[in-house]
């Protein structure tokens, strides 16, 4: 593992995730001093307060001068403009790195806005979290076990990718790397399209409560989608879930991950559609054998996470 | 509520629902003789121990002279010849139900099997399980406060639907009358469909993990989907659950309910598919509108369920 020692770590956004990561940091007696910078003077109050940094400000040029290292755990949308705050205050061996969910879009903004810095600007996303925000949630074991998808591109320096790595396996992360596009279709997959099938199905439910003749499914909350759902059991509960996540943050993570999270949908489809066609030919045993199939993944990932 | 004491009532296929309906019967008090009909030896042999039937046979005629009621908890495929079996052995006041998943089918069975015994057939569906099977899974409360539905015929005399209805409400259950078209398509959509979903999922994933590159998403477990489910968290875990189910029984359940089922995944393909097209037009207002609806319908029933 290449030395991490930082004498100055920079948090831009000192939330959970940026929070923790100082907080994790610090644990480790890498970091000398922590600014943070933030848009909440309450949040980086309480920041100081809790000890994750050592300074507030909103200066850029006074966080960044002698920064070894900034992270910037901010929402997706704010990048560009903060990275466009950034570059004339960097210095040439600063090192960036984020915390975008999504990275093909965040890469696109470092491009045009970090110029010559790009070649330290190593693109992150840690998969941890927690319901609760602000820097009151971070806690230093969040990404303890956790996994962190590094998105390296061909203009970056090699060290610059080495430090990031060494970092997140200091906070105890499983560090992987992949190209961005890759990642966003990952995530696209394993995310995404599951919270677009919950919130279809919720949708699908409430349009056939409405087809059907409510007179004869009476319920105590009256007719509508009650009526039918008040018949249904622990499947349609656990697939529907995730139908309650926030309308506002989805909207978003679906138009900045758009093109992957539509290949997915795509794609998807073309699996139910084959299911369909199974059951359209009355093929019983093709359906059996998508089952199984289906069946063995499942089993195989509840294995591997007992094992590990 | 109507009289409902009961002489002689006979179970075909003393398991959890035969066993259960029989056991709750009698803590009423308003049995008198339990005749058991199964196909298993030494589940009829436990049944006799457990005391939910007084007697068993495997004479149709012996067990059906002077019955009042008779349940069949049987798998719905063999309903058609144990009808067949049981036609000719049924008394003029004898009226026959049933607990099959889907039916459409069961009464179909029946009106090629009962001739003018079809007058008192009941079709009825009672929603509640366990994962345990058999006469030693049987308990009274299991209906407490379940979904029962029937849906009776045209043919059918309205006192002996009154009847069956008391019977389930003494049960404890909640008795909802629907027709038999409504009852499978409410079915495929509540139950059938998620189960769909969740296996397409589990394969697309599958198939998504094969067209990676799996050398940048090392494992200990090696390439494959766990390179790509290694880095899922709760959502996904939770619409894949229910892909562990038995291959089995969700092939007969998809050809027995085959044309709802059909319906219910075209419907569900046509909501998706306006997600899809909303995400195509960069539509983030309309998304954020069906994503507040989905959300908005899904706090509703989570309401209902902590009223009721």
């Amino acid at each position: 593992m290449v030395s991490s020692a930082l004498s100055k770590l920079v948090i831009i956004g000192v939330g959970l995730i940026g929070g923790s990561f100082a907080l994790a940091l610090r644990r480790t007696g890498l970091v000398g001093r922590v600014v943070g910078i933030g848009r909440s003077p309450e949040n980086m109050q309480r920041a100081l307060e809790l000890g994750i940094i050592d300074e507030q400000t909103d200066n850029f040029s006074a966080a960044l001068s002698g920064a070894d290292f900034v992270l910037l755990a901010i929402p997706v949308k704010q990048t560009a403009s903060v990275m466009q705050q950034m570059a004339p205050c960097l210095e040439d061996h600063t090192i960036v790195s984020d915390a975008g969910s999504t990275k093909q879009n965040v890469i696109q903004a470092a491009r045009s806005n970090l110029g010559k810095h790009i070649e330290r600007f190593i693109p992150a996303h840690p998969i941890a979290g927690t319901e609760f925000s602000g820097a009151e949630a971070a806690f230093p074991e969040l990404f303890q076990n956790k996994p962190v998808i590094l998105t390296p591109l061909q203009e970056n320096n090699q060290q610059a990718i080495d430090r990031v790595t060494a970092l997140w396996q200091h906070c105890g992360a499983n560090v992987s790397l992949m190209q961005a596009e890759q990642h966003d279709q990952i995530l696209a997959a394993i995310s995404h399209l599951p919270h677009m099938l919950a919130f279809s199905l919720m949708r699908h439910i409430h349009t056939l409560s409405q087809t059907l003749d409510q007179g004869l499914v009476p319920t105590p909350g009256g007719g509508g989608p009650m009526a039918v759902l008040q018949l249904a059991g622990t499947s349609l509960n656990d697939m529907t879930r995730i139908a309650a996540s926030s309308p506002e943050m989805w909207r978003d993570i679906c138009l900045e991950n758009r093109a992957a999270l539509l290949a997915q949908i795509e794609a998807y489809q073309q699996e139910l559609s084959a299911l369909q066609q199974m059951l359209a030919n009355h093929d019983g045993e093709s359906l059996q054998k998508l089952f199984s199939a289906a069946r063995a993944t499942r089993q195989e990932w509840t294995a591997f996470r007992n094992k590990s």
